[in-house]
């Protein structure tokens, strides 16, 4: 991938000087048809500081990006992805990446950002909150912040809709130390269960947590069901996947690697089942009903979802890429009860009591 | 209206006891007929307590539920409203009618609840934080809350959205005193600007409120566009109206007789512009419009709206009653942006930068 590629580029660069310039424009060049955009750090950048785990991780979602985002325009050949790049007056920036109302995704949308700058008392608020000792010097707590997000809403109600997000943090304290972190996760949030599905998303899942630590997938596995819990529904949002956040050990590089896995695994735990159902036959009810759960889908995201909130919050933040992750439509109806022992129902069930789907 | 009704039949009651028991009964038919339920206290105890202000309160939301369905239904004769009635198992109950997907009307709900027991630790911090010193006796506060709340989303979007909602507060301290606070308000979300509309609206408002002291229109206006604020976006929910909360002077009667002046002021502030416009022609862009401003309901609802929020966070409330406020349907479109100078971008114009449109 396009990491080894700059790693190996890098190397190269060191020993034959003479040769640098020229080697690292094709380097470039090659970067960028790999991208969805420049990175926002800058290649020159990532180049310099290419064994901290910054640049390290700003490539790994830079190319999850692309590499989910050719993988969904594959799908759907019509449609194409609108590509946004876009900078924080605070510091730092993005890259939205967003497919409307195509054959296939009635919205689809892949967002990087790699933002930097002093933490607001807020955020440092909300994060004590969750235990983290910040000891702020002058009362600043310089941070940096990246990750990749991504919902992808398909039009068919046989194909679930899918989220991801894999992210990094890093303060530093008023002792010039520096507190980092890791976070993210990939569930799914079918309209109708399939059960042979979500036993492929939970399996593709499970092996890429199994290859660092088989505690990993039941622990997090839990976390994404306790996660998106639409409280006021008594409700999931969907069958889960992983969840995880906080997390900082055993080492940087243990839970890098382990991000990467994970990050690796977005395209095979989804892409097959998009392919499977996309062209499935659907009636006019079940489109209703797909409806009314991207509604639930909608609360969850304003009312609970940490990172909306804290989106929505933080100054100088890019509301259009927060909210990238409602539907394109939704729906609420009053008092909508499904039928006893309909498939309307048996969704429910699996969203009130959630299931092991591997074992 | 029934109110003056039922204050002389209590008067008769006292004074022709043998004829009493048949009067009440006759008395009795004509309110159920009149309200679109029984009242949650019930005749009988409303008729015990007749000149507390709780009772004056419950048959004026009563009133106004029956008066603003009516209004509704008549415009509407295809559809018809569904009647809940419900109990709160810590206390009290209500009563919610709903039409949804009519030939005019896609969703309008007008709700009644009429709730008592001891406040949440929650709900008094919230208090507290809005700058009331509530004294428990043993950590505990009873309160009684009651109030009549509506959200009308019409079909057409040339017909805007409403709501309104006027309700009573009251909370029993440690010494046996009692705090009590009225709040309420109208408000008016259009798709399309149409300054006549507009300028019937807050006339009819301000009419209302200037026969009890000319200050409180220009202040509940103001109020009302910094609430219904839609930060992320920068822009108001609506072109506003009236809000207020927390009010308790100049005296407990005249605070209700300026209440019971808006919730008066409902059917004549809104019903003329329905029914000019619920036949106006319209195009699919239109509606289209219609559905992204929808969006932007949704999320001032879910993100910001006290009264939702409170909701959500208490134990045992109705949710269905709580989200009835919600649009039928609702959309979001990534990095939508009307041309500039269309109808589109005039609506926003407002929304952005609230006008004054009665002077």
């Amino acid at each position: 991938g396009a990491l080894g590629g700059l790693g190996l580029a890098l190397g190269l660069w060191r020993r034959h000087t003479a040769l640098a310039a020229s080697r690292e424009d094709e380097e470039d060049k090659e970067l960028r048809q790999r991208f969805m955009a420049p990175p926002v750090s800058g290649l020159r950048e990532l180049r310099r500081r290419r064994r901290e785990l910054r640049s390290r991780m700003e490539l790994l979602i830079m190319e999850t990006q692309a590499e989910v985002c050719r993988a969904l325009a594959a799908l759907d050949p019509g449609a194409s992805f609108s590509v946004d790049t876009w900078e924080r007056k605070e510091g730092g920036g993005g890259i939205s990446c967003v497919l409307q109302d195509g054959e296939v995704f009635e919205k689809a949308g892949v967002n990087v950002s790699v933002v930097s700058g002093l933490l607001s008392e807020e955020a440092a608020r909300q994060m004590r909150s969750r235990g983290k000792s910040l000891k702020a010097k002058d009362g600043k707590l310089p941070f940096c912040a990246m990750g990749v997000s991504s919902v992808i809403h398909p039009k068919n109600p046989h194909v679930p809709t899918m989220h991801f997000n894999y992210r990094y943090f890093e303060i530093e304290e008023a002792d010039g130390t520096k507190q980092w972190w890791f976070g993210g996760g990939t569930d799914l949030t079918p309209t109708y269960l399939n059960e042979e599905d979500a036993v492929h998303f939970h399996k593709t899942l499970k092996e890429a947590c199994d290859k660092h630590d088989l505690k990993l997938y039941p622990k997090y596995k839990k976390w994404c069901d306790d996660y998106f819990y639409i409280k006021h529904r008594g409700e999931r949002r969907g069958i889960g996947g992983i969840f995880f956040d906080d997390v900082d050990s055993p080492s940087k590089e243990e839970v890098f690697q382990f991000v990467k896995s994970c990050a690796k695994a977005v395209v095979p735990c989804y892409i097959p089942i998009v392919k499977k159902h996309c062209h499935d036959s659907f009636t006019p009810e079940e489109k209703l009903w797909q409806q009314l759960r991207r509604g639930r889908y909608v609360e969850f995201n304003l009312v609970y979802d940490r990172g909306t909130k804290f989106g929505l919050l933080t100054p100088g933040s890019r509301i259009e890429s927060i909210l990238m992750s409602l539907p394109l439509t939704a729906r609420w109806e009053y008092m909508h009860t499904p039928p006893e022992s309909s498939k309307e129902a048996e969704i429910l069930e699996v969203l009130r009591n959630p299931k092991d789907w591997v074992h």
